[in-house]
């Protein structure tokens, strides 16, 4: 590679709102998708909420000539909704599916049944090697009482655990997707602190599109006003995130988001925003690589929303684990009614009473069994995630209080015990 | 690093047969392989079926002074049953939890309420980042006629895809536990035709233990000898596997198994046989650093276990869309069977008998709707995991074709399509 190597990357994101007989105009919309990405003929196009994948094949074969790779995530009952198309080769490519994803008794929410991930792909442009990710985190569907909080941030933390540990060898990170979150979100802290990712939108000094760059706007007819209320000029939930490592530079040379309705037609190609990204991608001199984890302030940052994030997943440990001891109650008190329900009909008497009973009785034994087994496995995925946030916890505090600030490898390299990560 | 660097690792590997109230003697059992442990201080103890976390609570506190660093795995409703000790400070862990694995209605077998996972560790060692996997696949119940091998087979990809993605910047990747899959197993062929990796038991020049390295034999006490019948010598499916890369050399110096019996008190540790091993890591040229996509039979053996593989998950996909199908059809069948039941029960005459068969009707429509919504889940596990083994399949036979033998670093760094893989 030259040292006066540069490569231009240009980005697209968008969460598709593809939901089969539900999303309105969903075909016509796919359409005027794929001719937008013919036009502009971008480097990669990284799309969310595609949830049928005939939608997936037919903008397959429409971007066939412009953008010759492409692949869905497949998952869950339903699928990701994840899917890429690129103008260049994929190298590789993987998938993980987030372990805690909501309830399948949320039946309404439907979250449970997509089997939320984050994609990898792996490409390689010019001798470099760029990892890309798409994601799609739980929904928000109530920022008052938000039952899915403590979900979206293990989900985040995974993200994060998933994006560090595959992106070691990656000269170049890239993250898109719809993230769910606000960018003072706990959620949304703890991902940009721990993996070094970088905000386009704050990044870059040429920003055109909606106000405060939201990508969600009350001007998107497909938006539910109501919804947004609190939020005059709207929501930025959707984001553009990077960062480089080993010797390049990455910048944010302009970002574009549309604005809630297409220029051409009138009607938005979705209800969320679209991001338009140009990166710029440069050779540099070792000291200005960026590393998350250099100075005391970006570690005290770290730790302070570590331990943030540790408190709401430890809450969570508590309530799941609440949930399967009521579940347990409610087994045993069936066990118990069932036992009498037996008795009352061997003896006579209220025999009938007893065998009407009977079904439901097993029915709610069923139920609360189906409960508990769902929140045992809730518990142990927020103790797992808790348990390695407190690791990384442990040891970022000792980086702090041995004060080694010049040594930017410390937190990925000291030898220290971990003699606390199961408290 | 000095160039005459040398490092010696010491490891343990056993299943430990740790279920609470059917495994016999596992208090006694628990106590004698802490006793093992401490006495033999190995670098790296990694244990499978530890499922009950206050075992391993007991087993921490029992060897904090020769293992100061320790962790166990959480997933799934009852735990991974993996956990790991170590001499050394454990930098980094995370873990993934395979996407299937076995039928949550298949009780008797319970591996679905397990949640099987694999287990990674990074170690630094005298400045060497050592990655250490640790898994338990899914059980063989019967050899003849296997339901779980295609789990298993998509399980083994998984495992080869984790591995892959987490260990680029690894200098030496180490692979222990119970992979339920004989050493000349589709999945386990899968396993090391894709990460590289080598089997010490094959290695090794110097090995001690049970006849043909097996790992369960017809002298333990705690196998069943009708299970093992058509195999004299016993079975191995509990590894050591192994590789170095970046210029690194690795081999294994001596390889020891337990033989069915204790030689203290008689009755042995599990009804696996544990494994020991010595390993040496040195400093090599990089020509010496085994690269498992070099040469020509190298490729031609990965191809043909891919092809093999690929077969299997797509007869797996198949099966699972047949099933999917079928319950399907016993909704539709139930939906019409209860409306049938509505109009007699509404009419009179034989309104007894119809609302007594309401209640197994909805019964049965509830069964065939989670049937139905597992077999969705499984059919987009397995063609996930079929996709991304053809994208492998496709860049490998390319590379075949191309012939060029003497570049390493083709299989990973070649710039071709993907457009293939959706197939």
């Amino acid at each position: 590679m030259k040292p006066n190597f540069s490569l231009r990357l240009r980005i697209f994101n968008l969460n598709c709102w593809g939901i089969p007989y539900l999303s309105k105009h969903r075909g016509d919309r796919m359409k005027r998708l794929g001719d937008l990405l013919n036009m502009e003929s971008f480097d990669l196009a990284l799309l969310e909420e595609v949830w049928s994948e005939q939608d997936f094949q037919r903008l397959r074969q429409k971007l066939l000539p412009a953008y010759p790779a492409a692949h869905y995530f497949r998952s869950g009952v339903i699928g990701s909704g994840l899917c890429v198309f690129s103008k260049h080769p994929i190298q590789e490519f993987t998938q993980h599916v987030y372990t805690l994803n909501g309830y399948p008794y949320m039946i309404h929410h439907g979250d449970w049944f997509c089997g939320k991930a984050v994609g990898l792909l792996v490409l390689h442009l010019s001798g470099l090697v760029l990892n890309a990710y798409v994601t799609h985190l739980h929904a928000e569907y109530n920022r008052q009482k938000d039952v899915y909080l403590t979900h979206r941030v293990a989900q985040a933390w995974e993200l994060a655990q998933f994006i560090h540990h595959t992106s070691k060898k990656a000269d170049v990170v890239l993250l898109c997707g719809d993230l769910n979150l606000h960018p003072k979100d706990l959620g949304c802290r703890l991902l940009k602190e721990w993996t070094g990712l970088h905000d386009a939108y704050h990044e870059t000094r040429d920003f055109k599109g909606s106000e405060e760059g939201c990508t969600m706007v009350p001007e998107n007819c497909y938006v539910s006003q109501r919804e947004l209320e609190p939020f005059p000029f709207g929501i930025r939930i959707d984001y553009v995130l990077y960062k480089a490592v080993s010797g390049f530079y990455i910048s944010c040379k302009t970002l574009r988001t549309t604005t809630g309705h297409d220029p051409h037609s009138g009607t938005p190609l979705s209800d969320h925003e679209a991001l338009m990204a140009t990166l710029c991608v440069r050779h540099s001199p070792p000291q200005h690589t960026p590393d998350p984890t250099q100075g005391p302030a970006e570690r005290s940052r770290l730790i302070s929303v570590l331990k943030e994030a540790w408190t709401e997943l430890d809450l969570g440990v508590a309530q799941a684990r609440w949930w399967a001891t009521f579940a347990g109650y409610v087994i045993g008190l069936g066990l118990l009614l069932l036992a009498l329900l037996c008795a009352l009909a061997a003896g006579g008497g209220v025999r009938e009473v007893a065998i009407l009973l009977w079904t439901p009785s097993v029915g709610v034994l069923l139920g609360a069994g189906a409960v508990y087994l769902f929140h045992m496995q809730e518990a142990k995925g927020l103790s797992r995630a808790r348990a390695e946030l407190q690791h990384v916890l442990g040891r970022a505090r000792e980086a702090q209080d041995l004060g080694l600030e010049s040594q930017p490898a410390l937190l990925l390299g000291q030898q220290e015990g971990d003699g606390d990560e199961e408290q």
